[in-house]
């Protein structure tokens, strides 16, 4: 594996089953950056992070489990990228406690979630308070030169980089201090409901679907008959296809709600079909997901443990 | 070294030389534990803690030597017990965010701490704030069954036993709820001005003190010319000879606060000479404290690595 290349980091909770909205919101650039090859890409499935609401270990393993078999069934190479779990690199929670300490709480507590959960009164856990200071710890252990983000992300990467400059500050330079990367362009996907695709609205495609279940979705996508065009089926629709595509069908089926649900099941399960068969074919695999997840853990250990161990000289407890 | 005993597990932070004051209230307890051998005895220099204050590498790995040092030289023998760096155990700070994720923000900002930060309006640090999770693993990390407190720490051990019983509940059966141990008649050591004997108030008599500065610092010690004894002074000589020693004496003295004070230097040096020799001696051995604290990390190492792969297994990261 290359290391000369700056390093790519961004991160997934394993948390629920993902669907085309995080495929296009996040996954889709995933590949990219691994096509383009400008970066040595970090892909981490951030378990840490996601046991602040998953708490069943069970579910826990099978949702990292599918969140391996979906990396690769969209085309990430565990020979060309790091795939790996959080929590098999002690070095993140390690740092995440030495910035605590050059951290106070009245900046912490500006942070969104803290600001959103006080607002509507919410018991949040001390792990979610926290979050952004294990969020730094993510990225600044590799020196993380591009975190792509999206719009609505941007405070975690300022969150990183004031406590790079913190930590530079007090102790002398350690760390880079990360850019971050709004990912252009990122289509916001409308749920079946026309609200934003999400998990918690319940209004997701998945993103491995069945036939039968893609039919069955598009079918219930809520269609308002006072427009020209039935706007949550054409939002869906130009995921896939180009306006310059989508204009003549729209045009043929005006008002033939029908018929254009029957044309985005066509385009959707054409779409899907080639990543649920790869994900069907290594879930069969016995041995891929633990093997994909004993490489990536060797490769992020062997980084991490050269920054922890800098940053353990640079506070003096090595 | 012996492992089929209870554990006991007590922490000092690595923040400024060790006084008698330190030595009356913990550090002479530590040795009655090794010799009584009732436990096997882990002794930990909590600089991750400490890192709450001491912001200097220098200056932090000075203090870790001076506390080392000190363990040596008031006879704790690292082959009978074990002396170890927290830093040296990465499982402490990922257990610790382990807590977090299952710690609510009202609870723990009901800490003692946070309440008395909040009330003086000082800016503490998210370490300080979060202190009682890495505290709670810490104790939890070791199944350790007993832990010395003064009184006014019962509170960590509060929340070490809340953490674990809530751990057991949402993941099953995986810690030792430990019983709090509030060390019996634990004498308040009072400093040269009356005050409680503590590094922030400057009225320290330190450990290991040379005769001149024991001279000086009993000279300064501040008295009350309204009662029959010097009370200062006989606080401090109480601590090293029992009321039937001292009452002739002071009563042989009584008004002669010079000569009172000149019975209590010398009854000082010669109870801190034979420390301050074989501190001077354990000094001058080039790896001594280096040894100490390997063969204390091994030891720590191989016991929190068995229970954090329990807890990451209970969880499911593993």
């Amino acid at each position: 594996m290359e290391t000369d290349k700056p390093i790519l980091l961004s991160g997934i909770k394993p948390t629920g089953a993902p669907h085309i909205g995080n495929y296009f919101g996040a996954l889709r650039q995933f590949v990219e950056f691994q096509t383009i090859g400008t970066h040595q890409c970090y892909f981490m499935i951030a378990d840490y992070h996601a046991l602040n609401s998953v708490q069943n270990a069970g579910h826990m393993r099978e949702l990292t489990r599918e969140l391996v078999l979906t990396f690769l069934a969209i085309g990430l190479n565990p020979d060309k990228v790091v795939i790996f779990k959080q929590s098999d690199v002690p070095a993140h929670t390690e740092l995440a406690w030495i910035f605590d300490t050059i951290t106070t709480m009245p900046y912490l507590m500006r942070a969104h979630a803290y600001k959103d959960a006080e607002a509507k009164k919410h018991e949040i856990s001390v792990g979610v308070f926290n979050y952004p200071m294990l969020m730094a710890a993510d990225i600044l252990l590799y020196n993380a030169a591009r975190v792509p983000v999206g719009q609505d992300q941007k405070q975690h990467i300022e969150y990183a980089r004031d406590t790079a400059e913190k930590f530079n500050r007090i102790y002398g330079d350690t760390f880079v201090v990360p850019e971050e990367y709004i990912v252009p362009d990122v289509a916001v996907v409308p749920g079946i409901d026309g609200q934003k695709m999400s998990k918690s609205y319940q209004n997701t495609i998945p993103l491995f679907a069945s036939r039968s279940e893609i039919e069955e979705l598009v079918m219930a996508i809520v269609t308002d008959s006072s427009g020209d065009r039935p706007e949550n089926v054409y939002q869906i629709h130009r995921l896939l296809k180009s306006e310059h595509d989508l204009t003549p069908l729209y045009e043929e089926h005006k008002g033939k709600y029908k018929a254009l649900k029957e044309a985005l099941i066509e385009d959707l399960d054409a779409f899907i079909k080639p990543m649920r068969e790869r994900y069907a074919e290594f879930a069969a695999n016995t041995t891929v997901v633990a093997e994909t997840l004993e490489k990536g853990a060797a490769a992020a250990q062997e980084r991490a443990k050269e920054k922890i161990e800098e940053v353990r000289r640079a506070v003096g407890v090595a």
